[in-house]
């Protein structure tokens, strides 16, 4: 006899369009029922069943789930992350096409590790969030935690832009650049590392400022504490500046628009593929070991 | 008695809105027409006159001067470049505020350059320009010169786009980045250089490619020579995606345009300041020898 | 009257060889002594003095002082830090040429940062250090503790070099490099940084690993938390590698030695100039807000 | 009958110590023999022959031969151009492990490569070399032609050095960094690249300069035309600067020794696999199309 999984409902959230959902959806629900778990699903992960049904948005899912199942790549594993991020609940996730970063388990590999989970053998990663504000003059106008990062950049169109940075109210420098990185320690092999920024081990308590083409050359990646609240103010007064949080929602910004980035109460507790640690992960994406 | 001047007719084409132009057109424009020169003026000239007069289009200007006096910075260089293109016509750069990449006399360098450049005694430097074409299907939609650089970038809020480059029409690579840039020797201490592109010597006919934010860490700037043809398709299905001449003119791209970069018949010959050569502006601008 | 200083022992160590010296050196003892501390100079102080008399050693001169006085650059700073290491005392750093990263008083400022500190007024800023061991077979070596960096490093003729880097015990990845650098966030602006690490804030508690020249282009800076236990193994068959440590000490490493790079339980209570904070000296010394 | 093969006389150069040429070479001497050629082979291709046999100096074997076949990887094939520098023979580069930037051809296509260029209907890629002279006071102490680069370096221990570059006689900058790349095209992609080099296109004549971990982070790449003579002068009193000739052949430095270069007359003529371009070899060293 099975003992008790240690968790009652389980959330399933799937990336839209993905092929093969449909070839393990169907059979995986009846998996999880057998068990008996209650399981919530997505609208996505709805489309991939053979009978009609209706799925839940996904902040009524992650608002009643214990643990979330996310069946993607590291964009579906964001989007489920911001949804989850006040509960700091369980996500155990699986790519369901290429490894991710922050998607490790394989397809292969999805009943064996939900056999761990459920029985509470797995291990987690605790992966920091970053609180990000977007205030005009005194009002905060939206309120984010991202897992990744939140960029602040120009417009196809424009020239270059001009912002300021401040941390603990104290001037750090102005940059005129395409604009601007705010990662988390995880968001530092995403694309803060594009901009040229560090690899940041997830364990540590930080925030990465990456400008993205700062015309200045020595203006390089900056890493600071958690602890700290960093301040971007738009100064220049071009149209079409834009704030995106992890990759999908976004804002425009205006001039004398700030944001505030800092420690997030939330965090991930993401569930760590014992046959591939950290490390392991970043050496298939990167190819270390060979040129 | 002075030496009739190598050039009967000046186009003079001033930056807009720069304060200290009404402190200098006047009684330059006196100088050049005690010469006995015929003076051409663009409408930003015009605007610096104490008496209300009405400037020239610059492209008429630029079609009738046999040489050209650029008031500015480097950007309206640029764009009086554009404009004199196919005429091969000298440039007498004067930046109105700090040293230029391109505009290397001062104000109070103005009438002695005159002097030397009237008097057939000034020293120019040929600068290679490329050659942009715009194809939707087998039709040209555009084609353009341009002495520093063409950008083809998406927008602030679509994530990154797919590229694929050939080189006289053999594949080389597909990046996925935020966009591309296509830059002359002129242009690789602008823009190409905050992408993290190499100085290339002004003299050298060539071209680089330089990747902005690679998803690929491996794809670094390309230099090829002048006598091959780039292309670049534009693969992804996002929209807002632009390509950006010379930092002034831009045109949306749709999946599947393609941008063909060639050598140019046109060159820019810019006169030389005899007291601060190439690398002595890159000494003051990228302040070397100190860190 | 003056308050008594809350120390009473002060150590002077100077940068040899300095010419402007002994334009200090001697009105500093008399003002020190005038004011009842007792000071102990190393031998290069000594040297500018007018009449001959012999400097204590600085290691000697370190083990006694409650306060160390620093006439000089950064080199000279790193010195004394590491004489220093154990013992966790102020030091007030004066440059004596151009400002440096970690000497951010000038001359002029001497006695009035000397007056704020005897008084016990001076802020400080607490710089970790970092351990490092040299091992062969299970043998320690040799035991140093850094505060910019320890740098493991081929010499001019040799290949490149592979060295195996674990954390934690577990397997990182094997460079093919030119060396290694393993720096502290004060050390992040120094060597680091030409090597293309990133900018670390110095109140953060971790460190940096800067691959120099990796043959593998994906091979990143990396920054991880100060509790993790850091190890490089030496994997190739060269001769001529060496260990420095904040560019001064030297060793020889063999083929299988190890460093092992741990938070240092030593800090260095670097004594903070008002007029200038740690961005302010990059501000000044990187060009920021120039190009 | 087969036609008569348009060379008499082969040379054959390997690599030493490659456990996998005794099971090629006697076949492939018989194969030559058999077709009525000449066959010279250095002293390590004598060595995986069965029988007891001397082989000629590399030198002596590059004076004589109408072709070389070069068994091994970038490193035999950069020793075999320099002996073969002056007489521009081709080069047919076989690599006895993994793909090398230079030797494409893997040794299932030994004898397929074999017929055709022995049939004249192979391809050739030109391949520019530079010279490289080291002068001391008015005196050239040593003169070679290098198809990567030549390198100057500091060793392990030294701190920076300072060099001073020029280009035909005018003064470029001063750099304080660990050393100086100068490559050719075909060497962009050797240890240039790893010290932050551009790729250049190997049809293009020119050179680029690449400081390696230079202390002021604007010092980027620079790509000069071929017809400039680059200087390089080691302005620093420190022991122990070497100059690396393709990674092979290195002298002492001492101060104000200098450094000139210039393109060689020579040139590499090397035989290019038709499966597999220019590109396509960078596709697979560089991991292009993943990340």
């Amino acid at each position: 006899m099975q003992p008790a999984p240690i968790f009652k409902t389980i959330g399933v959230i799937s990336r839209p369009r993905r092929a093969n959902l449909s070839a393990v959806v169907p059979e995986l629900l009846e998996w999880l029922e057998a068990r008996g778990l209650r399981v919530l699903y997505d609208e996505e992960t709805a489309s991939a069943l053979p009978k009609p049904s209706k799925g839940l948005s996904r902040q009524l899912l992650a608002d009643q789930a214990e643990i979330l199942l996310v069946l993607g790549g590291d964009g579906t594993l964001l989007a489920a992350a911001r949804f989850a991020a006040s509960r700091c609940i369980p996500v155990l996730p699986i790519n369901m096409g290429s490894l991710g970063f922050l998607t490790s388990f394989t397809v292969d590999e999805l009943y064996p590790a939900l056999e761990e989970t459920l029985a509470g053998r797995s291990s987690m990663s605790q992966r920091v969030m970053i609180q990000i504000e977007h205030l005009r003059d005194a009002t905060v106008l939206d309120q984010q935690h991202v897992l990744n990062d939140a960029v602040v950049n120009k417009s196809a169109l424009a020239r270059m832009i001009e912002l300021e940075l401040s941390i603990d109210g104290d001037f750090v420098c102005r940059y005129r650049a395409d604009g601007l990185v705010l990662a988390t320690p995880t968001g530092s092999t995403a694309y803060s590392l594009s901009a040229g920024g560090p690899i940041v081990h997830p364990s540590f308590d930080g925030m990465i400022i990456t400008p993205i083409c700062s015309h200045a050359l020595t203006q390089r990646p900056i890493v600071v504490p958690a602890d700290r609240v960093i301040s971007i103010e738009l100064k220049s007064e071009v149209a079409d500046v834009y704030l995106t949080l992890d990759g999908q929602a976004g804002h425009a910004l205006r001039t004398a628009d700030r944001i505030e980035v800092q420690r997030s109460p939330s965090r991930v507790h993401l569930i760590r593929n014992p046959k591939l640690g950290y490390f392991g992960v970043l050496r298939q994406k990167l190819h270390w070991g060979e040129r």
